[in-house]
């Protein structure tokens, strides 16, 4: 097997990941994707940081003792306090959601005035904000964070009146700042993006950084020369520490296509 | 030490269960009280009923390590699915939230129409209407899970638009059925009460699993001759698995009042 025929190692706390794991498929469909979900303790959004660290840790170690090419921090939260845990694993490319999204919500903006939005630990990490600015210093970013869009996408209110209303008080305070330019800051949101689309209306950029990232990949890859040749059939395989209820339903709605045999890793 | 003088465990997925404690201090004002937190694996409610009962065991096998005289279950999820892998750990009296609160409805309900709001996994367990039938088999109970009242509760939307408007949509097939009494099957929910009053109206009677609970705790310490003598000072321990960011704060809302110097236990 050459390197370039294994794997990309995707991770992520729970099925929000699958959102990536969508974008790639569709931007990358010869490569084989190696899934992990920790959905046994899944939200990490509200869990302290040490801790965070130490499941990153990991998960990391497990992806790369199966074999995988590149991994990909799909977990916002993970790549906002545990970036670093990652890439002293490995000498393997890494791609985050995190840097990802800034990278081209710098390139996006005209006015300079970019919005986040995100869990409470991504958006009190400051992670976004940090990578903006290394991209660009000048910007002006405005956070918010929205504990509850999570829960209402999975429990399946994507066009919901409750929705709507909670997306319009969570955006007001970040839109009466002026932006031009929306980063989507957690992998749950791309479901909502019909929505967030009517309440910022058409002169705001949306960034979804599932796409961002699937672009990442594609351009990392191709850097290093690890592109999986075209015609090949990918394998798809998906690593959950605990299959819990409605989790086929969520995670179909998540990926967009029915989901194949899921393996449960027991630790 | 005497056997009375030992503190109650009371264990929880999370920060719930401190609506149990705070009960339990308005009740039993000379109970000294050990409290467990699960708060680096909440929340249960979306977990699998074999991940459930391994961590019920855990935390059980902990807290009589510790020395207690009493098992207090204060989370809806555990009792559902786990309460006899408690029993079976111990000949000390437990008592769980389920039984606790539906023993009461039973009791309360006039026209035999109870309904039941719970999280997704304590509505499929089927739980509260087992208990009921057992108490009276001729009840009919209506029951409705509510995933997105816990995150609403968390993020302190407790007098909300939105919190009424998602209240109003989970209540109104269950109140369409005719019910005069609705069991609070979450530890969350008592927050809710003055909201969930004005949804259901003068006519149906609210059944708060924590008053509940503390009541069954009071009667079977007297039962078993385990009651602290009064004038003692209490000793409360809080333990957690984690500290995540907001807990003092969710805490404190939880408790009525300032959460004391909090242990944190690493497994």
């Amino acid at each position: 097997m050459t390197q370039a025929s294994l794997p990309i190692g995707v991770f992520d706390s729970g099925v929000g990941g699958l959102t990536v794991v969508r974008a790639l498929m569709e931007r990358l469909p010869f490569e084989s994707i190696l899934y992990f979900g920790d959905t046994a303790r899944v939200p990490y959004g509200i869990k302290s940081v040490p801790t965070i660290e130490s499941y990153t840790a990991q998960i990391t170690d497990y992806l790369l003792g199966r074999g995988v090419k590149m991994l990909i921090v799909a977990c916002n939260t993970m790549a906002a306090v545990a970036a670093p845990v990652v890439q002293q694993r490995t000498r393997l490319p890494v791609v985050d959601v995190i840097e990802a999204g800034a990278r081209v919500a710098a390139a996006t903006t005209r006015n300079g005035v970019v919005g986040v939005i995100g869990t409470p630990t991504t958006i009190n990490s400051n992670a976004y904000a940090k990578v903006l600015h290394q991209h660009r210093s000048e910007l002006r970013v405005f956070s918010q964070a929205c504990p509850l869009l999570v829960p209402l996408v999975e429990e399946g209110w994507l066009d919901h009146p409750v929705t709507r209303m909670t997306v319009d008080e969570y955006l007001k305070p970040v839109l009466a700042e002026g932006i031009d330019t929306l980063v989507l800051g957690c992998t749950h949101y791309p479901l909502l993006k019909p929505l967030l689309r009517a309440a910022v209306g058409d002169d705001v950029t949306l960034v979804d950084s599932a796409i961002t990232t699937a672009d990442r990949a594609a351009e990392l890859l191709q850097q290093q020369g690890l592109t999986q040749a075209p015609g090949v059939s990918p394998d798809y395989t998906f690593c959950v520490t605990d299959i819990p209820l409605r989790f086929q339903t969520i995670g179909e709605r998540f990926l967009g296509r029915a989901l194949p045999q899921i393996e449960r890793v027991s630790w």
